[in-house]
């Protein structure tokens, strides 16, 4: 019997929830059992990734730059391309030395955790909160301290209990908006009002911004854009972006980080080096097609995803005591299903049964059980599929 | 003043200087300096990249793959594409389910260490020793225990200091073989012997095989290719190979961990979640196109950097006071140049006066000092040039 492997691993609990059902999903024994019900395939609505290819530009500048650019296959510079930095300043309002190109947002929002927090910091998640970071926040050894979003007024963050819940451990908040599981967007009082606390109680900030050009009506704020705020912000403030949704490269592995805190953004480039030396180049190249093109993709998207967002609606209004709050950004809806079923049994059977791959709602935090995510960046089919296939479930076990 | 950053992130030291000599030698100031002094264009005989491009039909395919392949711009499954997974597994003689792709063999070394060691655990490094391997193991707070190689003996390990320096503390030993910086190879009895303490002792053994593939007149044997020791050690051994050297894809980011361990292998992929999801997808496909392909370009590799080997040697024979222990793998000479000046110095002069990048011996551990390394994989007229200019500088210096 080896000794026992380490305890900073063991205490993330288990793999993400968010990643394994996908590979549940594709056990080799899952397809012939479905077949056997006469379900022909697995409806996937779980893990987020655009339904769409890489805009038709940037898939073919892509062609001929692995074809013609000597050096695509190298490392690039350690913090990235020179001319994607320069490209991702410009978009985000910064400057490119305060900007490093991650393998993805989250490899920066796990690095920023890395150089900020110490063993028994405390950190504060919304509950419900996007899993990993609850995992990165146990992986470094910080405390995680839970604020409840209200689900009845739209999953907004409760400031007062958010202020509350601050101590003299506390060293990170984690902020993320437009906010996954939850769909909510912070207004810019409260992302003001978040400013503030870190600010009065010297806190650091990780804002999470992934789905920052996904909302639907309304208007998302970053936090460092913020006048007056975000410039006193700036020694405290990360904020991490990602190619992944805005440009269809959930798998090409590309993020951004800013941080105007020169010795933080020092700290967190010996932490992407440690685990990434630089971000993919030919990802990297990728990117900077897509933010140098014509864009006109990310408005296509955003359309795109809002039909399906209302056609969510009508698929959810037939299914029996299944609802969720509106999402006002990124792709999720996050539906309470009112049966007396934990969410990870719900989950499992709705995929063993009928096979429909969805999140189950406790891996976001205690105030997520009884809710299932459901992503809407998916074909209009597989909603329609998917939702059919849940309302025979929520009948079957009403 | 905000609060101290973590103390986990201080304690790795500086950055890497594998990488950062990279960032100096494209600082904005340093041409048009060198070029003041006549010297037109920098020379990086430092981080080490193939020279060459993709190989041609891996090149054609992913040009073909990126327009074609829906898909291919989404999250491949956590653990990689399995028939990427299947082909590493034949590749290496395993199993594809104990196999996952790692967003480069960097992030598969450091997964390990981050399952394995706990903090206060002791982990044994060879001094010199690959630079990341020590800011990995000071990053999860490990202790680095240091076994000289003996450089008058071709820079082969002391296996009677290995067995003394292991204590009831050790947790893992890190093997690095062909040796970056050192060229040395181990050979099968010294493997044998390792894998002999490692089971006495119960310590893990982490393989650092990048390249594997590259040995010059000698034959790289695998630990976990050991017939007896090799299926003993299943439990206690992890490798992580790379497609960076031997595809020609350092930019891509695409590794391969191997471990028998089930448990290990569960909780690195923990680790790999909240640091990378997946590994990049295109460059997955990218590898899949190079594992499943011909392969003619590893022999043509291997033959070219024979070659640059030996024009490296000559170069150097012209060069006063500067000699070095034939590498018998990878790519790197490891240099001792002879003057009284220390290899940071020595590396900084070199650059800034003459143009030429290197990495200083001493971030490879205290036997490093007084020696630098270079890369030879690089142009030919890069190694002459550099090494000409190197000459000027050991002269200059004497």
């Amino acid at each position: 019997m080896p000794k026992p492997l380490s305890e900073r691993v063991s205490s993330v609990g288990g793999r993400s929830l968010i990643r394994a059902m996908r590979d549940y999903a594709a056990e080799p024994g899952l397809g012939a059992e479905l077949r056997r019900k006469g379900i022909e395939r697995v409806i996937d609505l779980g893990q987020g990734m655009p339904p769409f290819p890489l805009p038709g530009y940037v898939k073919e500048d892509l062609a001929y730059l692995i074809t013609d650019t000597p050096g695509i296959n190298r490392y690039t510079l350690q913090p990235g391309l020179p001319e994607l930095r320069e490209a991702v300043a410009k978009k985000i309002g910064g400057r490119p030395e305060d900007v490093y190109i991650s393998a993805g947002s989250m490899a920066g929002l796990n690095q920023a955790v890395a150089a900020i927090v110490n063993r028994g910091d405390e950190v504060i998640l919304t509950d419900p909160h996007y899993e990993p970071m609850r995992h990165v926040t146990l992986f470094y050894e910080g405390v995680p301290v839970y604020v409840p979003l209200i689900e009845g007024e739209g999953w907004r963050p409760d400031i007062q209990k958010l202020e509350d819940s601050v101590t003299g451990r506390t060293k990170l908040m984690v902020v993320n908006t437009p906010a996954n599981p939850t769909g909510n967007v912070l207004a810019e009082d409260e992302l003001r009002e978040i400013a503030r606390i870190a600010m009065e109680n010297d806190v650091y900030v990780v804002c999470d911004e992934a789905y920052g050009f996904l909302t639907y009506g309304g208007n998302h704020v970053s936090m460092a854009s913020l006048e007056g705020a975000g410039d006193e912000m700036g020694d405290l403030l990360v904020t991490c972006c990602t190619a992944s949704k805005e440009e269809a490269m959930t798998g090409f592995r590309v993020g951004y980080v800013h941080t105007r805190n020169r010795r933080l953004f020092g700290e967190m480039l010996k932490v992407h080096d440690i685990q990434s030396i630089c971000a993919p180049s030919v990802s990297q190249y990728a990117a900077l097609c897509a933010l140098t093109g014509p864009r006109e993709h990310v408005e296509k998207f955003r359309n795109n995803l809002d039909k399906r967002r209302k056609l969510l609606r009508e698929c959810a209004a037939a299914v029996p005591d299944f609802d969720y709050v509106e999402p006002r950004g990124a792709y999720y809806a996050f539906a309470r299903y009112n049966r007396g079923m934990g969410s990870l049994d719900y989950s499992m059977r709705l995929l063993r049964e009928l096979g429909v791959v969805t999140i189950p709602g406790e891996t976001f935090g205690s105030l997520g059980e009884g809710h299932v995510r459901i992503s809407f960046a998916a074909t209009p089919e597989d909603i329609e599929e998917g939702m059919k296939r849940i309302k025979d479930f929520q009948e079957r076990i009403a």
